[in-house]
């Protein structure tokens, strides 16, 4: 951690952030320049919560902190990329993955028929909602356990691994019971108390990032996980929160390089809810795949104007399997394995 | 709702729209331009989310809503400003309140003494975390029940009234039994079965703006609690995420006058998490009043370079009294009535 | 244009609008719902500045615009893609077209050198800029003209065609001496004068997108050099200003199927000022072009520690052949003709 | 400036950065820790875009700059809040100064009449403009110097000084010869041949905040004016972008505290931009007082319904007086003089 102190900052200012940073156990290095001090605390930074508060001392300018927040997510203690096996299906390896499905499960039609399409693409994961965020009271909240029976339902059915999302931890002992793995949503990335007892799980989780948050907060929502001892976590990119308009939200697709420069956790992407159109999502699963990612996470439902939720950005089973074919062509570009999928 | 078609619908596909329109229970008004067609969908838009469906039908470019998706946080179905009395003090009246305390309860020591610097300049309330969403698990997460009770001691010595945060509905009957007042986060705002549980209570709620909300899904979350029969929230501004660095977050005090027109809840704001530097709390303190806040709520420590949390935008009992001062003219400029104080 | 009434809108209001309406010449169809009127106004939108001063009235809501403000930007009245051809070689066709060089034109060995890297890997133009934007006043500000003239001496040498930033329109004779694209960087994006000179020639115009501009304000930028008679006119994503600071932009691919939909325009992705880091320039290339662009514009440089601006984005020989090899293998996936490089 | 080498650096690579250092005319610090070791490079970093390219040297994680790269601006070098004496009315001191009038001067009538509605109210400055950035090129684009000259009628009418935008430096000879005050748009901010040459002039400038500008960017972009010798500058927040779109841009008002913090310059405010709604306008003119700005520039049409650009943020006569009685209450509450006015 750098203390930067303000140029007209006294002797006596100096000192007092010395003795503290002393006080603190770090080693202080002070580096008189010619405009200003700067005091260098050296030493393990896992306390630096408590050394930003330095900044309230008088003198000081800002601390900068130099090491990296997140140590259990971090490339520096883990070198190698971390694989995480469900049911078989490693993900993170060279195989690529793909999760889809409908946004929330809606009939037992609906999500047998949406996992024979899957199935029938190669896909190895089925994905459906029983819990459902919804922005509004008034809407569809989503079939709760009945739900998760169905998805239970449709993978004795097919062989489909499934993934449907936890909102609340006292729910907890009922998703975990169906689901293969425990998807945290965006608008919970920060729901603490959530991360932890998912964290006590030794289930997978999937965790989508925020809307707004960056990477490196992100990182720290999985420390989170990985700190109570659950070492299985994916990563799912699926938008940020920005000024444009013309797509849902904007995928940042840069994430996923970034994260396999930073971090040794898989890595999937979501381009239904990163664009919230189905005509953007082929062409921007193609560019996941390219930038790196280890899957996908793709909507699909057989009548998408007659779905509960997310209508406007599910693919068709027509659209799907075009799409299926695209990615394919880039899965081999990128010397990644695949699906084995009706090709 | 209006939806739009392409410029090259045919007639099948606009006949189609207005059927489907029809079906769900929606008057169409089909309006032939030049360019393109467009169809007004007339009613109760409340099933709206199973309308915007529509703009998956073939031939539509897109669909625009018209009503505003909440009624019971809106202007249009509650004309006058809603009062939110808590231990006989009205929030949302002529008279501004001042929510100031310690980002986190750390001692009996230390609350006891933010509570005495907090009555002396008059406040009515006493904030405190004894549960912490911290971006870190391995920073410091509150002193939990302890904390509760620690802030329950000193309404007691001072007779404030408490605000304090719920960060997980297991833990509401604890938080409800100590606290006047329930503070739901800014990383909670969507935390959906959050809301449904206060909203479930008669307790008032103090519901922050998630870092990456517009007004309207914010609006949206107070809707969650008031259609749970808990009509006494009460809305706190804290700052949005931009791109700016020099602060913590943006505070957007805009968001006051907006949430003015078209709600009737009570807005107060927070410029401490807002800002995130405390020698920037007074100048927005002031402003905040100025754009016609309700109230304030202030971090005060009484040695922020040994707080366990927010140090750096924590004032100390003499920049909190010299704010409160200055804050106070502005208060008489608005023409608002405010706290009695040691003017 | 929709017109949408407040909801306690009295009816000498709404007859008040749809005067008011008739008055700017188009045809008013008001449509009266229970809790609110909207007046739908058919015509061409061209005058939508006008109308949309309608918002002022008493008694209006908001003013909702249908038709898209661009024309000759726009799909709807040019549906086949746009063919830009620079010295024989077509933008926005099937082949791949690749701009690589340095940020700066720094010397006559410097860019004589990068032509030759830029040659030798099958790209067909040289990037290099003689005025260089700054954020400060202090830094290198480009060689003028003798950079001009080393771009060109560069061209003599190999062939490669010339694209070069104009940073204002009085060295406009100057630049289109030398250039075979005039570049039109971010940060001019909407200096409309500029816009408007580049539309009065006839030299193809790369137009990069603002940082904080929407897809449809680019394409408004794009108008104003179309509705000068200029055609030619290629658009460069190349990162948008969001909160993230892992990357220096957020380079916006999902921007490359929606401008695809919207307009006829050929389009290419600049992923080094689009990330900022070398390191993340190959993986986001190739994403670019699995995401359908027509192009990469592409930082070398042979001394990137050398370099008098944006070092740290700058690819050396070794890794922009590196980068060529890897993106060849998505160009090929995505069925497209490419650079004949030394493969 | 602060080299962090990576974790996994070598000793040849660090001692590659200490001579590439100490090569650049600094006295390298290096400071060896447990988990990294980092090198303080003490000295002027007036040439510090040559050091931030360490970032591409082998071993280096990062640079962080420590002095602001500011000069001029800076509360550094200039203690003393700055003034600039317009026509004898002082900007930055004590009273406050208020600039109003219409979006654009669209005739001899109308900007005679806004001038009277602005004299009346007390206010020294008159703003107008001739020449009008416009997002659409079939939009109104301004009267140019017919505008100009009737600027010019209205300041010999009323005595108020004159405001107005240059958007291109080969109009600079003509605006400066009718204006006051040049105005440099938020869109230009980072148009430095504009900026150059606004520098070379003495005529005070008012440079208005980028929408998508951090403060550093903005000051940064203060000193490009400066650094030629002109030293009248007058800052202009006037909202960022960012996803709400309930106001048209969000108006950072937290910016002035932090720009007095950081600056001598004075700085005022735009709420007709910073809100887009005229009805925002007066609480945000409020807070912006409250704030601490030194000013405020507000928009009055007398019939906003007919105005050729910006109707819906303009005030009429009628709002911009009450406007200006509330503005008055506030501008006391601060302790600062003020118009004289009808009060």
């Amino acid at each position: 951690m750098i203390i930067i102190m303000k140029e007209n900052a006294t002797a006596g200012e100096i000192d007092h952030v010395i003795a503290a940073v002393r006080d603190l156990g770090y080693k202080p290095h002070p580096i008189y320049g010619k405009d200003r001090t700067v005091v260098a605390a050296v030493g393990d930074e896992r306390g630096k919560y408590r050394i930003a508060n330095l900044e309230s001392m008088p003198g000081v300018d800002s601390v900068v902190p130099i090491l990296k927040p997140y140590k259990l997510a971090g490339r520096e203690t883990h070198r190698e990329p971390s694989l995480v096996t469900v049911r078989s299906v490693p993900i993170g390896g060279p195989e690529i993955v793909v999760m889809a499905g409908p946004c929330s499960v809606e009939s037992r039609e609906q999500i047998l028929e949406c996992a024979r399409i899957v199935k029938e693409q190669g896909c190895q994961f089925l994905r459906g909602g029983a819990f459902k965020p919804r922005t509004s009271p008034y809407a569809f909240q989503g079939l709760a356990e009945e739900g998760l029976q169905l998805l239970a339902e449709a993978r004795a059915a097919t062989g489909l691994a499934v993934v449907t999302e936890l909102m609340d931890a006292h729910n907890l002992p009922l998703v975990e019971k169906y689901t293969d793995i425990i998807q945290i949503g965006a608008r919970n990335m920060q729901n603490y108390y959530l991360l932890s007892a998912v964290g006590e799980t030794r289930k997978p989780v999937l965790l989508k990032r925020g809307l707004a948050s960056t990477i490196q907060e992100w990182l720290m929502s999985a420390e989170y996980i990985l700190s109570r001892g659950n070492y299985c976590v994916i990563l799912c990119e699926r938008g940020i929160r920005t000024f444009e308009t013309e797509t849902r939200n904007t995928l940042d697709l840069s994430a996923v390089p970034v994260v396999k420069k930073l971090s040794h956790l898989p890595i999937i992407v979501d381009p239904s809810h990163g664009t919230g159109h189905w005509d953007l999502v082929p062409p921007m699963a193609a560019a996941a795949i390219a930038a790196g990612a280890d899957g996908l996470m793709i909507e699909v439902h057989p009548h998408p104007e007659e779905a509960a939720s997310d209508g406007p950005q599910s693919l068709t089973e027509k659209s799907f399997a075009a799409l299926m074919q695209e990615v394919r062509r880039f899965v081999d570009a990128a010397g990644r394995g695949q699906p084995a999928g009706p090709r």
